[in-house]
């Protein structure tokens, strides 16, 4: 049946339509920026939509065609959040660099995006000077803040401008993932892809998002499209608190000041607002939500947070999911749970919201049963899960669909799915696995231990077996032996390491992940005593 | 961009997709049955889904095809629950028709749909017998209760079934309106209509749905697809608490039993159920929201669902809007308003959730201002609206797509939405407006008084007067002057009625609406004292 013989109406899954409903229906809920010179501005739903079509006027005098790409190397504030709408409003696709990247990475990304505007924030002027020689399609360099370039580009235009309309399939976002090897891949989001993911996650089982919500995304614009929160807050009709600092006090007092009710961010988020609350005595006070994304939040910040009466949710997903995976909710049986059942339940990653399809396979590439124990490589699949890398000859997926994620995870009766480790940093030992994420969790338990990193390496025997290397704590003189004793009580006997090495740095990658292929490769002639 | 170049995934709004991900991620969440007879049963999503899958082979074997209608004659329970999903996943429609209806409705309906299966609950046998002679199309009658054969419909069969694929603009559903005038109307929803519905309806604005929520619809599958219900339900994973019978002691039992957290019905379940917890002290525990819809919930029954602890959510919308078209939610400064103010929000039709675009038009076919005072015909549009009735030669909808719902309504500057008419019911008086809705309102207010209906009378100088038709309460001897006197603190001077008569009783439709052309037909010589 065609659209025009349909019995219901034709309405194009468009993301302009977003910003359309937040401007009619919710215009006057509030958009609060706290910049980087510790300056706030205000606007709202209806200005954002105001100046997006400004944006889009201008972007069109600039050159910028259908489907160019344009990019930004900013924090969050009001401006990045026009560029959005503009952008995809004139039918370009927006994409956000992530400025904590390598140079090399930087320039890798802008060139193979073709970006041919870049807006910036000020913060990020020695990184453009350093970067602008090398950057070979940017046409325009635009800075957010600190002078009138902004604001003048605006007020050049009136505003008069209707939204370029097309198929729901035509792309509207770019975001590149940066992994532990070669080079970025970029995830080219679609409207329909963006606007299905965003009706999905304001549901009370994810971001639970209303007209009444308001939303302090500590979560950076760069990431993974901020978790699509700008998007279904649009659609929700929600008041943002944006901070292009990242500080707690800074965060705590914007919570308290704009009665923040929902946050979302990575776990180390929350160890600086404890340190803030541990030193001030001032916490959030109307916070009803914290949603935790990005790794895994260790037990004890989750039991702290939910003893402020805040709900804690985990997510998970990656920049190919757009990036809602699963998201830790309730359950039916909340309420007689024990808080040890509960600490359980939430540290794990959640439950699978429609739409998105999980399944585990083993090595044999047979799917594994949700019994809480067989662990296997994570798969995914869904509207709103990468099909094919910007500019890739190749599909992501395999045959029938499925986007192998690179998590090794078990899932739970319970429909839950927990992240054991990744797979490519799994510990094979004797035909068993070892998961590393689990080891190193344990040994940051034991006194004295800053950070720990868990590698396989050659057993004759085993295949693999563990090493753990340990930062000690300033100060500390935490010896082998206390943190074997410590891990024994903790983890299975045959996942015990074989050797503990206590070094005074681990690498990382940009975005602060263990750089476990450079630990693997200084390591790869390590003899264990035993072997 | 076609769908295999696509960079994100492809993925069919197909309404099969709803069970299975129920089946999948929350098979084992309980939907109880309570039967007619007082017996009760229970299943759950992945028996749901196993019997569906049976039934699509069933309805194969007896002969039914690709978009072939399967009626359904029943209240609800968990065997039309797998009718819903069995005929749509075998690529049928199903159709709800309304045992209510007059014997010529129902024969129309039944015969313009070209049923070829009845399913039907032996409540309705008489209703069957009746009427299988004038029923043309119908070939096979299969009760759904009362005795073997639904079982041995589905015992035949091994339910290893795949689902009908197809594009997602297929129709899936058929719903007949039945207005005051004319033949009943046909709504062809389609998969992707009704999937955009669910997952829109699932949220906090709306239903407010999670799989924590335990739901019992007291609205009846057959009116206006239960409001959507049986799809959010899959989509979030909810319990369901189906009951065939609407007695009130039956149901606040069942409330408490099963502790359900969400009921939905039309004003009335709420008058008895009142009357229910004055009787016995007997009342709904566990319940958080009430959503109520069909026709506006008086303020005082507001308030007393409220005082009882519960949220109380206004639902506007019509078979045409599959259904929803508004929904009341507590807005951003909820907490700080009065108990006034609040009900005043509350006994409003609610906000516009995205998809949905309103406006109201005056008699010069120029949009209202949002006001809070100016009033027109209220248009609706969006993804979940109809654009052409079932077999209608054309369209039901404006050249800009707009639906006229018939409804006069007011928006307000936060965009809340007030129906305050039907428009062929307003009394037009000298160019203005008079609510015949909230004429009737403000009489039923006056003790005494058991139903008004108020409807205009020919004028020579005001166009139409108001006439106000009175059913005294039994034993009450209320007279003209005591309404008068009443209305007189409560309307606007120039809406008090010209005329006041007492009646026996009022005509009614099939459905309890008054029946207004019958009033006006009877009342069209009625000459006005000071005319």
């Amino acid at each position: 049946m065609s659209g025009s013989e349909s019995t219901m109406q034709d309405f194009a899954l468009r993301v302009p339509r977003l910003i359309d409903h937040a401007a009619r229906e919710h215009g006057r809920r509030e958009i609060v920026s706290h910049w980087a010179d510790g300056g706030e501005t205000l606007t709202d739903w209806a200005g954002i939509a105001r100046d997006a079509r400004r944006l889009a006027q201008a972007l069109e005098r600039l050159g910028v065609k259908s489907g160019d790409r344009v990019g930004t190397l900013a924090m969050n504030h009001a401006h990045h959040l026009v560029a959005w709408y503009g952008t995809i409003g004139m039918g370009g696709v927006i994409h956000t660099i992530n400025p904590r990247l390598f140079d090399d990475q930087l320039v890798y990304i802008a060139n193979h995006a073709e970006d041919r505007v870049l807006f910036y924030d000020r913060q990020f002027q020695p990184l453009v000077d350093r970067l602008r020689d090398r950057w070979t399609t940017i046409e325009h360099y635009i800075p957010f803040d600190g002078g009138p370039q902004w604001d003048a580009l605006l007020d050049a235009e009136d505003g008069d401008y209707a939204w370029v309309e097309g198929p729901e399939r035509d792309p509207c976002m770019l975001c590149y993932t940066s992994g532990t090897t070669g080079n970025p891949k970029g995830v080219l989001y679609e409207h329909r892809s963006t606007v299905i993911h965003a009706l999905a996650e304001i549901a009370p089982a994810i971001f639970n998002l209303s007209s009444r919500s308001v939303v302090l995304p500590v979560v950076p614009m760069f990431h993974a499209a901020c978790w699509g929160l700008p998007f279904a807050g649009a659609l929700a009709g929600a008041k943002f608190v944006f901070s292009a600092t990242n500080d707690a006090a800074v965060l705590c007092g914007l919570m308290n000041r704009h009665r923040v009710t929902h946050s979302a961010g990575v776990p180390t988020v929350w160890l600086a607002m404890f340190g803030h609350i541990d030193a001030t005595g001032d916490a959030p006070q109307y916070l009803e939500q914290a949603t935790i994304g990005g790794s895994a939040a260790p037990r004890a910040m989750i039991e702290r947070i939910m003893g402020m009466g805040v709900e804690v949710k985990h997510l998970w997903g990656m920049t190919e999911t757009s990036p809602i995976g699963t998201a830790g909710s309730s359950p039916p049986d909340w309420a007689a749970m024990s808080l040890d059942e509960k600490l359980d339940r939430v540290s794990k990653q959640g439950q699978v919201p429609f739409g998105i399809e999980l399944r585990v396979v083993g090595d044999d590439g047979v799917e594994q049963p949700r019994d809480g124990v067989s662990s296997g490589r994570l798969q995914v699949r869904g509207p709103w899960v990468v099909q094919r890398y910007f500019k890739a000859d190749a599909p992501a997926v395999d045959a029938d669909g499925w986007f192998d994620t690179g998590d090794v995870s078990v899932m739970h009766p319970d429909g839950t799915m927990q992240i054991t480790d990744r797979a490519k940093d799994v510990i094979k030992s004797g035909g068993e696995w070892i998961s590393s994420v689990e080891l190193e969790n344990a040994a940051i338990g034991c006194a004295g231990v800053a950070e720990a990193a868990a590698i396989g390496v050659a057993h004759p025997k085993w295949d693999e077996r563990p090493l753990l290397l340990v930062v000690r704590k300033p100060g500390s003189a935490v010896t082998e032996m206390e943190v074997r004793t410590h891990l024994t009580g903790v983890v299975a006997k045959w996942w015990l390491p074989d050797a503990i090495v206590f070094v005074d740095d681990l690498p990382h990658t940009a975005t602060g992940k263990l750089l476990k292929t450079a630990l693997r490769e200084q390591f790869k002639d390590f003899r264990l005593a035993a072997a």
